[in-house]
């Protein structure tokens, strides 16, 4: 605000003299549209350790000066900038690029600065008049001069050589003299003394927030672990959900994540099917944190203690997979908060606390913390104390529920504030609300959102959102964590659509996204809804269940070719080098993901419709791949293993939603017809 | 630069408590993606005296609370901000528009900001309540304590409102109390006075500049003053010059733009079509400034004395018209400054001045001064005062030359200065460079700009170009002045198509552009050209020249035609208003320009092929029209004034480069069919 006011001041009551003193002062280079940039760099761009990032920048100034342009950089706890040097690019448009490889899981900080190179633009112009058959010994004066000017200002050794320079020139001829000042090692001693007075810098630093690797690219499982054992009727334990390990990790899932773990409250819970009141067998919804037992720190003791939870993480942890937690800052009004702080709910007139409510929906077994209540400060930190608790017991990803529900500002001051001591940490966003929002969340820091893509079932509207998500500015920001069902979601495609749709949605989650994730009874195709609802009928919210996880009609064998197919395929690790190609159907989808070298070209057609055979034209992007018109290339179905020899751009493709709806296609081009040679 | 170094600080350095504190305070609602802005504030948007002025934000607030967002704006002397309200035009996206009518020529300020309506938010949840059946006698408590919480704050009469509003309520049953308090009377005096203690705004203040009209629409024809007479091989006077303005009025000219009108300098003087060595008799470049009778101030004798320029200026302002100078910053090496001030320019190590150069061009007969001298501050007043003084005669139009040559930040404080105590003046950008500083000049404060219409020709090329300047933001700072020739420009379009080619340039100029202007000449369909190069044979700029204004084959009633129904017609005095149609043929173009209102309608259509007839479809844009499928429309072309009835979207249409290269058809919907009513 200070900066706006502040011009207001220089434009409305400053006098002209000042005003031109400010002026005269300011940058003669305009440095502008330094990308990346989010809302005037009011927000950090995202990015993962070894990523190379990319700088981009418009330099100009008047005149024909050459100029020298640098990305500056700076870690968190760097003292010094790092200076990159940034290349002209597109001279027709003054573009200048440059790039630096991100090397550390932490803050960074940059922008951009310029100098006219003096000496550079001198040699420029004497060089053209040379080449015009012009005389210069006007030009190899002052040259001279430049190099005594640089004599003056540079070090001991760079001030012999330059000397010696200067006592060339005097005993040269004019021919000598401009081969001497010309030469590319005086312009190299130059351009380490060269004035620089004109130096410029961007009139912002940029922020930047460099995660681990797994921030970017994971399959997540969602385990309801009440559920995880084989007794009706009663909760599964850890060491249950431990028994699971072995399999889940036989699928290909890098992180297991737990709803919440913690006691639940008794005071209006839940029955079955979200009822009203609750039977005493009935476990509620673990979502109604807080009872006798304890708050947010506190296990449920129907799934052990503390020390099952660090030995169900670290077991985990043998099998190369992490264990999330679910951050629900909802109380049940048992909580312990409610009688320790009472400050931070809200009362009624009749003296009886607020429970949530979305008129006209209640939500009779869960009351809300006041973030502005007097004493939010005490609450904040003991929320993000929680967090701390949590990351002490081995866990550094968090789901946060309802994020939208709480203000922009607590998380924003929270998950630096994790940060600061645990760079590691994750947390991924459950904000299932308006644009806006959802990206915003996105900008102050989650580093993965819940995404659209739960309901983006056609072709043009997946086209549409995917482009949105990787094309543009949203892609330096938010990394949508690509989710095809919930708890509290059970999709109408997946209703209707069967097992081939489960097969469908679980094809685009994992080859479109990077990060993607299914809450389990998905690879049952489990898809039992509430009537006319997208909600599973006696959901695990409420109830105790005893699943078959070897049920026929299980789509497990998918899951695991496809989990491997992209720890085997750096391409479908990325997310930005999506693109869509042409496909003759509108119900089939055909989209490419190549590393920037082509070592590495996946193509994926899969089909939308969960009930008709299709066949129909593909057209291979040869101009993506690196190929010419009439190359050849040979193709294998990564699901199938099917082989092909293939040259141009039309191929006929069939699909079959009940055997095989897609085609994952591993590319790789074959100058020669030679079937003997590849290993593949 | 100081807020960019705070921000860092505070997220290095500052403890956690502190960082708490500053997050806590900071604002609970987002208003983001304020619309217009330029480079995050950094620029002025433009605007005219009479435009209504939209503003739209994207706010939002976790929660369900009800946002009441406004504008608040002022001019540069207003004391207080007005307050406008914005309304949610697209709750989906938490978008708010709002506007407000520009009434004065002067800088504007405007941000956005929003709070909490409790009351409304309380309302709302009531009445959601009372609809599902629900009872709320509890609500009715809580609606009590903010009618009594208001009553605190209230001014005096509202006062007394609030308490007999208390009073009916301690009377009332259940159904009153409810009626009560959700009455649109009651909603009107809590809204005067709720509490706004969540008030949040938007985090710069931007920044507006509002021109008078006659920045954003004009007719312009460049006069080369000295070849304005009748007498060969000497120069015109202002005399001569003032004989022409009748017929440049009736031509429907609004501004007379001069070539520079100082004394030109002998040293170096350029010979005729730009030759080193000039004879006696040669007249220079006017563009070579300044010489023993004077610089940037003096009139050249040879054009008569200051007192015949006001007269000029007295005489055009009489027709209606204004006078335009030419603010041509270079010198020649007679300058009196050279002399007078000899620390603004570069002198070279043999003791001469530094000619212009651009390697290896050479411009002997030019010398510029040095922006960055070490006594810059009283050469940038004595620019400035240029300015003055010719605005002091009755210019308040200024053609700047080549001003991408010279400092942006002197362009930036020097429009501002003179703004402060001319908001009238107009400046005109020369700056035939590259996109990046030609957009820049437009950014800091140019009023207009040239633009490279001067070479877009062919369809594809004219629709891509002007789709940026019409329909993105460059649209928010940038007015193209279209000028199809100027005396260092003679395209080779004009060149190879002759007449035809100059009357199709001259329509498009005039009907895509609501300022454009021509350089005399073009209306006698001048194409003598250098050989192999885009300029004038015997240029004007060297020599003296006599012209036959009535010479056969001029174009003068089509021009006259043109800006009579650039007069006539509101929808072509617009820019933002251009979209393009569909026509089938790849050298025609077919273009609108309709009132928001719809009540003018302008459908040009145009050849771009000099050589050949087309005839070709168009599909008449009926939903850009706001007329339905089978709605008929009366068609009249305002150049042949042939009228047709029409229906439907199909039309066939017939031009011919040499009698009719364009149609300007003026719609007019008709909903009978009924030859006698219409008046046209």
């Amino acid at each position: 605000m200070a900066s706006a006011e502040e011009k207001i001041a220089k434009i409305r009551g400053a006098s002209v003299v000042s005003s031109l003193i400010a002026t005269v002062s300011s940058n003669p280079i305009m440095i502008t549209d330094v990308h990346p940039e989010i809302d005037s760099g009011r927000f950090a761009v995202k990015r993962t350790v070894g990523d190379t990032f990319f700088v981009r920048s418009k330099v100009f100034k008047d005149g024909h000066d050459i100029l020298k342009v640098s990305i500056l950089w700076k870690r968190q706890d760097d003292a010094d900038w790092h200076v990159v040097p940034m290349k002209a690019t597109n001279p027709g448009l003054d573009i200048y690029e440059g790039h630096f490889l991100l090397e550390s899981n932490t803050y960074y900080f940059y922008t951009v600065e310029a100098w006219v190179d003096v000496w550079e633009s001198w040699r420029a112009e004497v060089r053209k008049k040379l080449a015009a058959g012009q005389e210069v010994s006007l030009e190899l004066l002052e040259g001279r001069i430049l190099v005594e000017e640089a004599l003056d200002q540079a070090n001991n050794s760079d001030k012999a050589s330059l000397a010696e320079v200067l006592e060339q020139f005097r005993r040269g001829l004019y021919v000598e003299q401009c081969n001497l000042l010309l030469a590319d090692d005086v312009q190299t001693l130059m351009g380490r003394g060269t004035n620089r007075s004109s130096l410029c810098r961007y009139d912002r630093i940029l922020e930047l927030f460099v995660d681990r690797a797994g921030a970017s690219c994971a399959a997540w499982y969602e385990m309801f672990h009440r559920s995880q054992g084989i007794k009706a009727g009663q909760s599964a334990t850890f060491a249950d959900c431990e028994r699971r390990l072995p399999e889940i990790h036989a699928l290909g899932f890098d992180v297991i994540y737990l709803v919440p773990v913690h006691p639940i409250g008794r005071t209006h819970r839940k029955g079955p099917n979200n009822t009203l009141f609750a039977r005493p067998q009935d476990p509620g919804s673990p979502y109604a944190i807080g009872a006798i037992e304890g708050g947010h720190t506190a296990i449920n003791p129907d799934l052990g203690t503390l020390d099952d939870f660090r030995h169900f993480v670290h077991t985990a942890s043998m099998y190369g997979m992490e264990v999330a937690l679910d951050f629900a800052i909802q109380c049940s009004p048992d909580h312990p908060w409610v009688k320790e702080s009472p400050q931070w709910f809200q009362f009624r007139p009749d003296g009886t606390i607020k429970y949530a409510e979305n008129p006209p929906k209640k939500y009779q077994d869960i009351v809300n913390v006041d973030f502005y209540n007097p004493d939010a400060l005490s609450l904040w930190f003991e929320l993000m104390n929680i967090i701390f608790f949590w990351v002490a017991q081995g866990v550094k990803i968090f789901r946060v529920d309802n994020p939208h529900t709480k203000p922009l500002p607590f998380w924003e001051w929270m998950i630096r504030e994790v940060r600061r001591k645990h760079p590691e940490v994750v947390f991924l966003s459950e904000a299932f609300t308006r644009p806006p929002m959802m990206q915003t969340l996105a900008k102050i820091g989650f580093s993965q959102s819940y995404s659209y893509f739960t309901w983006r079932n056609f072709k043009w509207e997946l086209i549409e959102y995917l482009t949105e998500l990787t094309q543009t500015d949203v892609t330096e920001y938010m990394r949508p964590n690509f989710f095809p069902n919930t708890p509290d979601i059970l999709p109408e495609f997946l209703q209707k659509g069967g097992r081939p749709a489960f097969m469908i949605r679980f094809i685009l989650a994992a080859t479109l996204s990077p990060v993607y994730g299914i809450y389990n009874g998905f690879e049952l195709c489990e898809n039992e809804a509430v009537a006319d609802k997208e909600e599973y009928l006696h959901s695990e919210k409420y109830t105790y269940k005893v699943w078959d996880w070897e049920r026929p009609g299980n789509i497990k064998s998918l899951i695991t070719a496809v989990n491997r197919v992209r720890r085997e395929n750096a391409a479908l690790r990325e997310f930005k080098n999506l693109r869509f190609h042409t496909v003759h159907d509108e119900n089939v989808l055909f989209y490419s993901k190549i590393t920037v070298d082509y070592s590495n070209m996946i193509l994926v057609v899969v089909t939308l419709d969960p009930f008709d055979r299709h066949e129909c034209m593909i057209e291979m992007p040869l101009d993506s791949m690196g190929l010419g018109a009439h190359e050849n290339y040979l193709v294998k179905d990564l699901l199938s293993g099917a082989k092909h020899l293939w040259n141009g751009v039309q191929h006929m493709v069939r699909l079959d939603p009940d055997t095989s709806p897609a085609l994952i296609l591993h590319v790789v081009p074959w100058p020669h017809v030679d079937f003997e040679s590849p290993s593949w």
